[in-house]
């Protein structure tokens, strides 16, 4: 229904392919020639595979990595969400801007090329030199009382994340790491989570950035007073399961528009937009999973195209992980976003491709096989 | 007792000192500024606070990164307890020399200087450029029938560990990871891990290379005989635990003596030496963890200068590591040694510090703390 509003979104779902089994077979025969025990790379193997078939058999090197890191704010923060004031997604903006942040560190020592892009920060951010401007306005609506967007706002920051990964594609980017930043959005996070995995509000709405005993109580009751508001109880009972949902192809898009943010549609695109062009993104913490989430309950093939950067340590994020059927690369009781466990991850498929680019074969280096 | 007869093994152990818990705390201090939520960098923060604490508050970056990898063979192999023939030690020292291992595509990539040490290989590398010969003699007794060294072959191989962390501190090398390459070594590690830990040969022996299940249970078996050849059956009663171990201080270097490996000694050394001029080692898999256990039994006051790479797929490797009370920072279902797990990590380190240095502060970035 939605799709069909959407020429551009609906050509990016229609063209989206799954990368042919045959690559994957081929590369694990390379890496089982490899001057190493068999599997012994374990995971690694597991990515250098995934990685080498999404490439069609090429493993593409040297990488040209991008991190692109989505800003917004929310509605829901009036409801005393979270620990921080609001004012801190626009003063992050400028953290980020002025090359301080966690996400500038780590994209700066592992050379991934940071775009920041504001698609609803509630801030006139005049002329800022750096900062992509694609504000689709200033902010979500109240979830609590009002659905966070309309339809027209939700297809806008869903078409700037589809742009964005046209881009990527122009600049020949091979892998992407995503993140975000919106003082609110593990609220948004939550709800989504519940809604898709059918997990109580209690087991997926976490302490965001540090709330209290009783904040993080009241931020509980929001979020369920939430699922309430739009989707009534039907999706809490008994037979309630991530297939459900799937049923209907409109389903999520409208999850998105009532619960979602802005920042969470941008990334739903860019998500989509990577895997149409086959382009890897690595996920980061739990709002970036909530957005891949979406994006593969609304096609599924876009699973083909992820990789878990980390597990954070909001509860809701292994539920996420698990019904995306990713295992997190990282797990080092992360919850800062920002992209920052997305990018953390990249030395390590890094790695993983170049072991299995460079390493010499059994016949090469003339070593024996096992005996037993 | 043994290290009243080594001057220089006394000297280290006994000039051996923790950091001061002061710069622990400064660190931590300066970790809650950066702007980023209290704590949301999770291991990061701890990594960066135990290395920035071991640097005397500095943080000494850019980083000088190193690899030792010591090579030996092992006499027990004569018991058929390895999925590959005993010449995969000498091929892969050639392996090493020609760049074509795991661990010289990770070493590259991560720029860490790597150093291939032969302290025990059963075979004449003739001049061989590139290798640090330093053979104590070719290979290990089979410890089934008598201790794998002599007291003063273990003396030699634990003196090459302490020259090489002499080496590094001249270098000015600032981050070591150790790693091994040893047909057999795995079984060796097992008994260690056993007698230290005082768990039952069934739960810390596994598969090594890659054994089938009947010769996974004929190494549990020799594992099982070689405990009870040189210690008998009074470690595995129920009164058994890692503590008394530590009441006699020769107990370690016996352990060692007798079901140790010469590229094990030479392990223990260069992690007792590099603790002593207070820089920090990189523990890889099962065999590095067992020679890390060995030193931290000589001498608990290592332990604050050891990070553990990685958690590797040997069963053994997590009561070492529970042992050493030490969390590893990659979990990637790896078993293949040669510090490939070590290196794997350092970029992780890496991150930790940078963030540390380069992060912005509330007040340096004007971004507003948390509100509740």
């Amino acid at each position: 229904m939605i799709a069909g509003t959407s020429g551009t979104l609906a050509e990016v779902i229609g063209e989206m392919v799954a990368p042919d089994p045959k690559w994957r077979k081929q590369a694990r025969a390379h890496l089982d020639n490899l001057t190493k025990p068999l599997g012994s790379l374990g995971r690694l193997e597991d990515i250098a595979a995934r990685f080498v078939a999404i490439r069609k058999g090429n493993p593409d090197l040297p990488l040209r990595k991008a991190a692109y890191v989505f800003a917004a704010d929310h509605g829901i923060v009036a409801e005393r969400v979270s620990a921080y004031p609001k004012e801190v997604t626009q003063q992050m903006v400028l953290n980020f801007l002025e090359e301080g942040a966690a996400i500038n560190v780590l994209a700066r020592l592992h050379h991934a090329e940071l775009t920041v892009v504001d698609v609803g920060v509630d801030a006139d951010f005049g002329d800022l030199p750096g900062l992509l401007q694609r504000k689709v306005r200033p902010g979500t609506r109240n979830m609590l009382h009002e659905p966070a967007m309309t339809e027209d706002e939700m297809l806008g920051a869903l078409q700037i994340g589809l742009e964005l990964a046209t881009g990527a594609q122009e600049k020949r980017q091979t892998l992407i790491a995503v993140g975000e930043m919106g003082i609110g959005n593990t609220t948004s996070a939550s709800v989504i989570t519940a809604v898709l995995t059918g997990q109580p509000p209690a087991l997926v709405t976490g302490k965001g950035t540090g709330l209290g005993k009783s904040a993080h109580e009241h931020k509980i009751r929001i979020v369920d007073a939430v699922i309430k508001k739009h989707f009534g109880q039907k999706h809490f009972g008994e037979k309630h399961s991530a297939k459900d949902l799937r049923i209907s192809e409109a389903q999520p898009f409208e999850v998105l528009r009532c619960v979602g943010g802005l920042e969470i549609a941008a990334m739903v695109g860019l998500i989509l937009g990577a895997a149409r062009y086959q382009i890897p993104v690595i996920t980061d913490g739990f709002i970036s999973t909530a957005a891949a989430a979406v994006a593969d309950t609304i096609e599924p093939r876009v699973k083909e195209y992820l990789f878990a950067g980390h597990c954070s340590q909001e509860p809701g994020h292994r539920f996420l992980l698990e019904y995306l059927e990713l295992d997190p690369i990282l797990t080092l009781e992360m919850r800062l976003g920002e992209g920052t466990g997305a990018v953390l991850a990249m030395p390590i498929i890094e790695s993983a491709l170049r072991l299995y680019t460079d390493m010499a074969t059994f016949a090469s280096a003339g070593v024996s096989g096992a005996s037993v």
